[in-house]
């Protein structure tokens, strides 16, 4: 079976597209319908124009309750010079919407009219007296809506391609329309493909993949306004695929094959493209998402609209990838096909928070935080592998390193596409330096208080340099001062001479070694890590826990040449502890909570203090007051507290500031 | 009956409702309930955090598709000096997602190996040799996704309160949820009172007012998340509105009133609630929409979360007023007891583009059509009557005339909360002046290119004033010169001295009177104009049409004090049109393709030249350009000169550049 995967621009690659479905009279919209006016029809898209059939309001209308007069017969009026007009012939009782008598030209608001009895004193009723009395005179149509005010017959009220909103469906009611032409949801087939997918529920097994693309594209195409229909997982089966394949083409606008859309031993889709129709694209250079495939499938018979083909995207099958070629590819079809303008996303531009880069021959996607610390809209990029959902979970919005540009400097400006509401941005607490386990617990708060926290795991030391360089409102830090015993205070002092900072302590929580359920290799202390068979797995240099153990090893005159596994790093203490549930290191160093939360056992050795370094100038800003004020709710202390290792007897103390 | 209407500050009356929903414990996420994860989930709001059950992956897996090697085994191997791995001990083919085997470290793509059979030749299948050599060493942990790459079991992946989004679903499956904790949809009961009011679909008679709110109230309830249940129109009648208004709060969550909540003859709400419960406010100082009431009503049983009171809110009866309180009260509700943040709208500044007055008792909210004109953001003010539902629809957003504020100059900077993309101000075309029916057809077609076209009818005068101040791209003006008889030149040579504009022609037209079907007064020209019966209708000073009518009255010899109306002015065609069909005046100029919209008789009088003036920074800036391609599209031209007494002959032809 040949296999062919020539990465094409992705402006090629779309113009290829385009142009077959042209051809195919398929670029355009693809199917309408005619619904009844309700709100159901919110989000539909208009296929024909709106024009009035009716004025509103189709009579004039008296605008306030109050009296149908002739403008003409008030003119004198004045406060010290009434004049009185009789019912029915001079004035009329009508309510706010109610015609105007033929004869009248304006009304004279009820608040505004003494009513008068016959014999000329003041009537009970405002409303049936004999003549009323006035005293002020009206100009020609006051408080009278005209007829056609809101809308004339025949003008245009929307135009077709208009997405529908509550108040469009208002004008629409008001101009006399009683139905609507609009765009039918294109319908989408999905079949994941692939012998090692298993369905969400199953109890998995090593080497399962829980198959969730297709939630995720049917959960875009319903989004986007399709039909989205989700087949259960086809195994790698040549046959069985090309029956299905052709049986979603037959029934469907559009069908997406998920994975078996690389080069691999069990990729089928192209070599199925090219059997059933027309393969046109076999690989784009974007990254994440290279191996797209875009082809067109023959119809055992034509449409009702008399295409005989049926577009196909073999999407690829890392999650990155597959949510992106739909953002990419699946978005402005959809779009084109109900008539609408394709999403645009609001752009800012921000400062690139570290350097990044990038292969020049692709498009590459990198997913970013936003947000503003003090004047700089920041974008700090996240993981750039495209199997972590979770960067397109957190990320706000995309920059685009576009083909030529091999990588960027810190610093550099960049557009972001956001996903958010750019409002949210000033909303947004950047926590970067070591990270504790139970900010998430303070995250997971703060939503309450409209703030989000966004953090990064770059260690104690790299939390410091963030806030000299202005890029984050708090550093988490636990440095130990070898020669003082003092934690934090001396790193201050040397990394931020001249920010005026407050430290305050979050917590007093215990390091230890995490060793597997049982401690199979009975590590105790430091000094077993020295022992052949243990294989140990250590923190990023400028880690607390990094220097904690260091000093500690300093201390017991242990050579780290004499720990295998001294030069294997991770970045958090999850990962650490990731690490010995795998099997791939057996000790590492790190927080009770780490070892509890991956069912480790856990050795406890030291103490330490984790202090939350923040910046004067955002202490006391309104931003992160819910944070100052979470550390002093009991209930939130309680919280913390319950976690293995913790101790918040000092939390919320101020142990520097200036 | 009583009735009280006391209009108190919003933010007033936002609080006293907030007070009167926590002491009946409705100030919090009203329902749950589990749903399966699946696309349906999309839009949905957790009601729970999701922590991770599983990591992703859950086992250390190949990221590439190759093979499974130990890195220490590399060690050596460069371009020059290969070495050789030997399967199935030293190395093994993995695909893309398969779990490492327990003894590898390390995957070497398969395109960097070359297969070789047992006597050391190259092998025909990459997949199926004896051995691989390989030209390069590999670092430990190269193309291996290590298990929690993504995800590690017991980290918070999303807070609740969130907003689901298809990537979320697939953190959420990757994970190991196969179900959600999501708040359940609020119910709201809306009622239409009134018995002037007529359903969509009723042939109506003058008097007749369509009922509409519902339609837009439960859009809006849907849109936010709610589930919407429109009750039949319930007529002005106390006993049987109250029986309704019972058997809603019983049977729904929030009970929305529409109409009735005025101080009119027949406003039964405000009595109904201080009968039914407790009446908390009646009157909000906020325009369009003051007369809002809010209440409790007593449940006659309470419900399964205890809650022994169903809200209900008056909603007024005008349209902006009546959407305007959905956005000001019912959003923010839903929002909370969906546990989800409040809508937050876009703000931008922008230049407000004339004077506008306010009553400073209240908050005024303003509908404007947003859009740049060269360096300035401009914020043009829609009507803003209560009635008018299209400068709803029109708004590209609101700004927000603070109580205590009397009213804005022309030139100040306003905050516009946006109803748009930001982006789409980008692409908005403004044409102020004369306006032209047939700039409607343009902006039918602008649409397909992606651009809008906002008109304002100030009249050619006005135009060209708009021009000077920078206000707009297009001046639609047709200015005849009395004194050479040349159209618009010697205005442009007035108004615009310093700035080089492009005229270019449009349409020639026909101007005329517009009589009543049949001509009953046999109106024949302008000299009929000055006899006693004949009440004309004018339009406003500056606009084209009246200085045609002028330089023809003056030609005459007819002085406008013997016309009886001439005073009476309107700002468009259509409405002089209107004001006609509708007996308010017998005839009007205008152009014949304004009569045939209203279905009126055209007496034609004399032939005018409308010509668009574009300033030329804008004239040669890609946002216009489909403006000028459309005038010379074949068909655009056609629909255009298929309009009554239209020649499109020079459409297109520029008289003057410079």
């Amino acid at each position: 079976m040949s296999v062919y995967l020539h990465d094409i621009p992705l402006h090629e690659a779309q113009a290829h597209f385009q142009q077959a479905l042209e051809s195919a009279g398929m670029w355009q919209v693809l199917h309408t319908e005619t619904i009844p006016l309700g709100e159901n029809a919110c989000g539909r898209v208009l296929a024909a124009p709106i024009w009035a059939e009716l004025s509103s309001p189709h009579y004039h209308a008296a605008a306030m309750d109050g009296y149908a007069v002739r403008a003409e017969e008030t003119s004198g009026a004045m406060p010290n010079h009434p004049l009185i007009l009789a019912l029915p012939h001079q004035a009329e009782y009508v309510d706010t919407g109610d015609p105007m008598p033929e004869w009248a030209n304006a009304v004279i608001p009820i608040e505004d009219i003494e009513p008068l009895k016959l014999d000329g004193s003041l009537a009970d009723d405002p409303r049936a007296p004999d003549s009323i009395r006035i005293r002020a005179a009206l100009p020609p149509w006051q408080y009278v809506r005209p007829l056609g005010e809101d809308i004339i017959a025949t003008q245009l009220v929307l135009a077709a391609g208009h997405v529908l909103r509550p108040v469009d469906l208002g004008a629409i009611a008001a101009c006399g329309h009683t139905s609507l032409l609009v765009s039918r949801p294109p319908q989408v087939a999905i079949l994941p493909t692939g012998t090692e997918l298993v369905p969400v529920g199953t109890k998995v097994k090593r080497g399962d993949i829980i198959e969730y693309n297709s939630i995720v594209l049917a959960g875009q195409v319903k989004t986007w306004g399709g039909l989205p229909d989700r087949y259960s997982i086809t195994p790698d089966d040549f046959k069985q695929l090309k029956t299905r394949i052709q049986e979603a083409a037959d029934s469907h606008d559009l069908v997406l094959v998920n994975a078996g859309s690389s080069a691999g031993a069990e990729d089928f889709t192209a070599p199925l493209v090219e059997d059933l129709g027309e393969l046109l694209v076999h690989g784009v250079a974007v990254r994440p998402g290279h191996p797209v495939i875009l082809g067109m499938i023959r119809r055992t018979t034509p449409t009702e609209g008399g295409q005989t083909v049926t577009p196909i995207i073999g999407v690829p099958g890392y999650p990155v990838s597959a949510a992106l070629t739909g953002e990419i590819f699946i978005e402005p079809l959809l779009a084109r096909w109900m008539g609408r303008v394709p999403f645009e996303p609001i752009e800012v531009q921000a400062t690139l928070t570290r350097k990044v880069t990038s292969r020049s021959k692709d498009d590459d996607y990198m997913r970013v935080v936003a947000g503003r610390v003090g004047e700089k809209l920041l974008a700090a990029p996240l993981s750039r592998g495209s199997g972590v959902i979770t960067s397109l979970v957190r990320a706000d919005g995309i920059t685009i390193l576009p083909r030529g540009v091999q990588g960027l400097e810190a610093g550099s400006p960049v557009n972001v596409r956001l996903y958010r509401n750019p409002k949210e941005l000033e909303q947004t607490i950047f926590a970067i330096g070591s990270h504790d386990m139970t900010l998430d617990l303070l995250a997971y708060r703060l939503v309450v208080y409209g703030r989000r926290l966004v953090s990064a795991n770059v260690g104690s030391l790299g939390g410091l340099i963030a806030l000299r360089r202005g890029e984050t409102h708090i550093a988490g830090t636990h440095l130990l001062d070898p020669e003082t015993g003092e934690y934090n205070l001396s790193y201050l002092r040397t990394y931020l001479p001249d920010t005026p900072v407050r430290l305050v302590t979050w917590a007093y929580r215990k390091q230890g070694l995490m060793v597997a359920k049982g401690n199979p290799l009975e590590v105790t202390g430091l000094t077993d890590l020295t022992r052949d068979r243990v294989r140990y797995i250590n923190r990023q240099r400028g880690a607390g826990t990094r220097v904690l153990f260091d000093f500690h090893l300093d201390k017991l005159n242990i050579s780290p040449e004499a720990i295998h596994g001294y030069q294997q790093e991770e970045f958090t203490h999850l990962a650490v502890a990731a690490a010995i549930a795998s099997g791939r290191a057996d000790t590492g160093m790190g927080v009770a909570a780490a070892a509890q939360a991956l069912d480790l056992d856990f050795v406890p050795l030291f103490d330490e203090r984790y202090d939350l370094a923040i910046p004067l100038e955002y202490a006391n800003d309104d931003l992160l007051a819910p944070v100052f004020d979470l550390m002093q709710d009991v209930g939130f202390r309680e919280t913390v507290a319950a976690q293995p290792g913790y101790d918040v007897s000092d939390m919320g103390k101020i142990q520097f500031e200036g």
